[in-house]
């Protein structure tokens, strides 16, 4: 058996090492990971809100070193290719047969003014930062949340669970979850935010941090300062790629390591997964800049496929955008494009809204008005991106979108189909949106 | 404009209306149809429970009437094919170019002895029936439900929210709900009932009733009888077929209307859609036993894209028995075959069990522990069936696995998709239902 070291432990590293195991029960890692407690890296906003205590987001190292693996808390200080090895901080070096770089990426930390002020965070994938955090925003009265994608949203929305907080989220675009949502459905969730007493301030920039050893200010770019005990920022992350990058591995445009549709770097025994890797994005082909706790899923699970699998290698998907989220109780999802980037891709858009109950009769209790946006290629009605708000089953409902859109599904392909219904659980038959969305899109094309 | 008529007022004819109006919005219709008030056909059972007025079960006429469409409420006595005309009861006949056959199906009502005994009742469609029905369960001290499928089950949950009733389910087979589900689901589905104190009497049937005028006993194959004030003979239906026949249309080995993929029988003028019209399985290519409002939805739609769409006909999809239901809060739904049903279609069978939590971490609020029971091809690990438990969500995630299984999807599929995840809406990355199923799956084919 080769021996394989897994650099990383967040989700691409555990889905890597779960499903070898799982794949050939025989099989061990070295697993070396910087942190000593790895949290659910998406759960972080919960652990800081609904979640009483912090350390039930812990993601348990059980399944890693069962079986004779092995998971070393280090950091790694260099890769050696010739070698074969990997130089570690305090520890002697690993050598490997086959290396998994699964490295995550590093929050954007700017150089504002004043960011080096106690009280100003980057969201860390580590336990016991999370639980200190906790601590911190608990004993905070101000909080400003710096960015308003997913991460940023959601951490307003817990946060405010927390009494007696002034919350303020600023993001520079004119709207939050513009990379995902069209701007309605953007709008509803500043709305319900501003309801719950959350300050949005949006297409407002940060231009820098003021206070006497810790923050006490943050300077916006309309000339107002707002109050600030703590400061999340939370305005993107890039690839954690520096390690491949010294050893001499090939990166993209985007600072990712380059890996094939097979999780394969430039070296033969190096693979790549999660967001250190590379994406190329299923409809434009060119390279994605989204890193998502799913893909680093998607992604270490085929690479372990890649190398323990008996009869071929994996057919290469492309990534394909598949978000949900929860603010204050409802439910948004969004897979593919949004309007914005099917343009900027050069798709000509058909685009359709539908709105219906998810429960018939819609006077059934729990029917919750449900709401989408298709997006559709205007020469041959391929599905391109979908938006959805209602309850907590859009974020089942997108997952049989994202099926659709990796099966490269047309309109008439969501027409044809046939779809479950029952009065307590989905839409009247005659009303599922998939149908509905894909008939409007129809009508369009044909006429 | 041709004359499209159209004979029935169910889902199937609603599906082929609406669908024809967006197709086309100057298309009229004159629809045909024996009942007064239509109900939402699947809300029957909740507008005996949950719903406090069973008229909020109505499925609104207005989506027939517009636009100069016509709705006749009269019974068809018989269809003259070379006049191309519909003979009425009390109308003048009606002419057609285009004759749509939606008579949907009768529920099957046994000779047993006693059968004709006042307070014993088969579920029709008819609104008016449902609000008279309401009156005399409220009324009834001790009910009892004859067959233990989707609709007894739904019908004894619901009756069970009215207080006061004594209430019992009488399945012949050893499992109710063993069209669609394995024992295990059936049992806890069973227990589930037993335990809000529903009488499940199961392996057992119903040998006839007996009373004064009106039903007091029902006898049973074990030699018990057990009151009963009303009976709800709930043990399938069949095609209704009566008038196609007599037309000399051909019908199916199960006396549905024979049609072909676009849903036209025999006479180029006449369509069949929904519980009247032939059906053939995905899998096994054999004329299929299942009726579902949702099927009768995507027939009556295809067929007014094949009466109205520019481009060419809709390509066809067999048809993928896809259910769910709602027992005492709790959501079960399957998709495909049985292990049963794979085996008696000769599928050698890979089946794998999976649970997990449908929210992460796990301690997160509203978590369900969600299960799930996958069947795939052991020759080419093609998906072939699954089954499901869980909250609400998982009505919905049975139409990804239904849109998975219409792309003819394997193990290796649903291992290579991405699926979107997030902490208060889904499984962990790394625990999503349909990867795991898949892995299981893939580690049994190779090994």
């Amino acid at each position: 058996m080769n021996k394989v070291v897994v650099i990383g432990g967040g989700v691409a590293a555990k889905g890597f090492v779960i499903t070898s195991k799982k794949l050939n029960k025989d099989v061990t890692h070295t697993v070396i990971r910087s942190n000593r407690r790895a949290p659910v890296p998406c759960g972080i906003p919960y652990a800081l809100g609904v979640l009483k205590d912090p350390n039930d987001n812990l993601s348990a190292d059980t399944e890693i070193i069962d079986q004779g693996s092995t998971l070393v808390i280090d950091d790694v200080i260099s890769i050696n290719r010739d070698e074969k090895k990997v130089y570690l901080k305090n520890n002697d070096p690993v050598a490997y047969d086959q290396l998994v770089l699964a490295t995550g990426s590093n929050p954007i930390k700017p150089k504002f003014e004043g960011i080096d002020l106690e009280g100003i965070y980057i969201i860390e994938k580590d336990l016991d930062k999370t639980v200190d955090l906790r601590a911190k925003v608990e004993a905070a009265k101000s909080v400003v949340i710096v960015g308003g994608g997913f991460i940023g949203v959601e951490l307003a929305d817990e946060i405010s669970h927390l009494s007696g907080k002034k919350i303020t989220l600023v993001e520079y675009a004119p709207y939050c979850l513009s990379v995902a949502f069209e701007a309605k459905y953007s709008i509803e969730i500043e709305e319900k935010m501003k309801l719950h007493g959350i300050n949005v301030l949006t297409g407002i920039s940060v231009q820098g941090f003021s206070g006497t050893g810790a923050v006490q200010k943050v300077k916006l770019s309309n000339g107002e300062f707002i109050d600030a005990d703590i400061v999340f920022l939370v305005i993107g992350a890039v690839p954690n790629s520096s390690l491949a990058k010294e050893a001499g591995l090939e990166l993209d445009s985007r600072s990712a390591i380059k890996v094939d549709e097979y999780q394969r770097t430039s070296d033969p025994n190096i693979m790549a997964i999660g967001d250190c890797a590379s994406k190329i994005d299923l409809f434009t082909n060119e390279v994605s800049n989204i890193r998502l706790a799913s893909i680093a899923s998607k992604e270490g699970r085929n690479a372990a496929y890649n190398l323990l699998g008996k009869k071929k290698l994996m057919s290469p998907v492309g990534i394909t955008n598949l978000f949900s989220t929860a603010v204050k109780g409802d439910y948004f999802a969004a897979a593919g494009m949004t309007r914005q980037q099917c343009e900027d891709a050069g798709y000509g858009v058909i685009q359709v809204e539908v709105s219906e109950f998810n429960r018939h009769p819609g006077k059934l209790p729990g029917a919750v008005k449900t709401r989408g946006t298709f997006f559709f290629d205007n020469s041959d009605l391929k599905l391109l991106g979908a938006q959805l708000a209602g309850n907590d089953q859009v974020a089942e409902m997108i997952n049989g979108i994202g099926i659709a859109i990796q099966n490269n599904a047309t309109a008439y392909n969501l027409f044809a189909y046939n779809y479950a219904t029952q009065p307590m659980g989905t839409f009247a038959p005659n009303k599922y949106l998939l149908h509905l969305a894909a008939t409007q899109a129809i009508v369009q094309f044909e006429n």
